[in-house]
């Protein structure tokens, strides 16, 4: 069977669009498990199935779509079904673009967590995320701290740094690093231990302030180790920075240069997030892997 | 600029193949280094630019051509120029045929370290690859190792492996495992120390015997790290083990396993040595990175 795709990427995060427009393509783990594979296949960080939502076969997702006319179906590179994937949406959106299939205004995507909203801004597509909230609450992120995360570094310090969760529908934990340690030196090739430890474990994002509104950040991602990129931890690592900051309001903006480039955040009203930052497509061709 | 390209391996040894059939694409190291990167570029070990001998601009190579149609231009993933890469080598001559650039018999490739001939054996590409030679000459290696290399294993073995050196354009360091430490086991994410220490380095190989003429390998190449093959090493490999057996004569052959497949390894007279396996191209594509 030979099939399109194109490989595209969000600040380096990287993935397979594999196009479905007919919704014929039945994509068994192990295809795109191999689709996914850095050496045996195409590579990339997940691979995106585009279908027509009414075409996608899933019902849970066809209820709430609403106008979405397009589906990310979003798998994870071992071939596991995913959720959503901010980066992945955006890259999707530049990709629907291209080929005609949207206009230049916004459009609603469905997802496995129901409707993304993108649009684009010059250069750059932005995600409406949706909705976040604090993991322990609003007493206790007022202590500005609720769990504590551990991390080998470069310095042999030895202390465990405060944090501060927060689920944008995954998890994540926000490490505001003190003055004298170095996020280059942080050693991510092990996991940090974040106690007490997340029911379903945590994204864990570790943040230095460049500048007003400006923030640097490594992240670790659970079941994966350190991305280039990731588009929830993102933007929890600006809210984290926004709670901590106290001056934030609904309309903050912030910048956040990740390994794999840099990202804007905007915070909404409602406890609702917004992510913006290139996408780009970096080859189209045809493989005849599966 | 767009440019037409192949993604292929040879045992999971990967690579980014563009076509140059008329002499004219001047790939800078940081255009090669784009195509090879995995997140941002489509990603590789290395790209070849596939070009005619007479049009690669490279005297030397051409001087020493003969009838070789076909220049290999490897560079490695940092962008950097290579002299030979024999899975490259297989994965080029697949290529060839592909296009029908070439015929089913024995084709003649230039490379930088001169001419590689590569057959076809069924689904398998075979490269002779050239002469090898001891570092340290005959004498040494018959006391059966020359150097002594250690490795963090998982299994906190503190003594170091006696190890064989040879060349087969670049240096190999081979450690037959003793049968008491697991290959699987070996903590190869920081380089093994090789004393004394090569002057340019080494790739060190660590082997375990299967079974008769059945190996199999786990390679660290130097400024790499771990890869899933490494087409000299395999070479190096199967012949210290040849030199250690005593029974090797100038037609024995191997099948040495490593993590990205199986390879083949035959001895030719004149202490030279033949590659065979599998060479798969999985994708074409155009891409517009440049």
């Amino acid at each position: 069977m030979t099939v399109r795709f194109t490989k595209g990427h969000g600040t380096e995060n990287d993935f397979v669009v594999v196009p479905d427009l007919d919704g014929r393509l039945d994509l068994t783990a192990q295809q795109v498990a191999l689709l996914a594979d850095r050496h045996a296949g195409i590579g990339g960080d997940g691979v995106i199935r585009v279908v027509p939502t009414r075409l996608a076969d899933e019902p849970d997702v066809l209820e709430q779509a609403g106008a979405a006319e397009w589906f990310m179906d979003y798998r994870n590179a071992d071939g596991s079904l995913a959720q959503m994937c901010g980066n992945g949406t955006r890259v999707l959106a530049a990709w629907l673009r291209r080929e005609g299939l949207i206009g230049d205004g916004e459009t609603a995507i469905a997802t496995r967590a129901g409707v993304r909203r993108v649009r684009f801004e010059g250069e750059e597509v932005v995600t409406h995320m949706g909705a976040w909230r604090l993991v322990h609450g609003d007493e206790v992120a007022e202590r500005g701290a609720d769990s504590l995360v551990h991390v080998e570094e470069a310095e042999e310090i030895d202390e465990p740094y405060s944090a501060l969760s927060l689920d944008l529908g995954n998890p994540h934990t926000v490490v505001a690093l003190p003055p004298e340690v170095s996020l280059d030196g942080l050693d991510l090739t092990r996991a940090p231990v974040v106690r007490p430890a997340p029911r379903e474990g945590s994204n864990v994002e570790f943040v230095r302030v460049l500048g007003p509104g400006h923030l640097a950040m490594r992240v670790y991602e659970r079941g994966v180790g350190e991305t280039r990129s990731c588009g929830t931890g993102v933007c929890a690592a600006a809210l984290a920075m926004g709670i901590w900051s106290g001056a934030a309001d609904e309309s903050t903006q912030w910048r956040v240069d990740v390994p794999g480039g840099s990202l804007r955040v905007r915070a909404l009203p409602g406890r609702e997030v917004e992510l913006a930052g290139p996408a780009v497509l970096v080859a189209d061709g045809e493989t005849s892997l599966l």
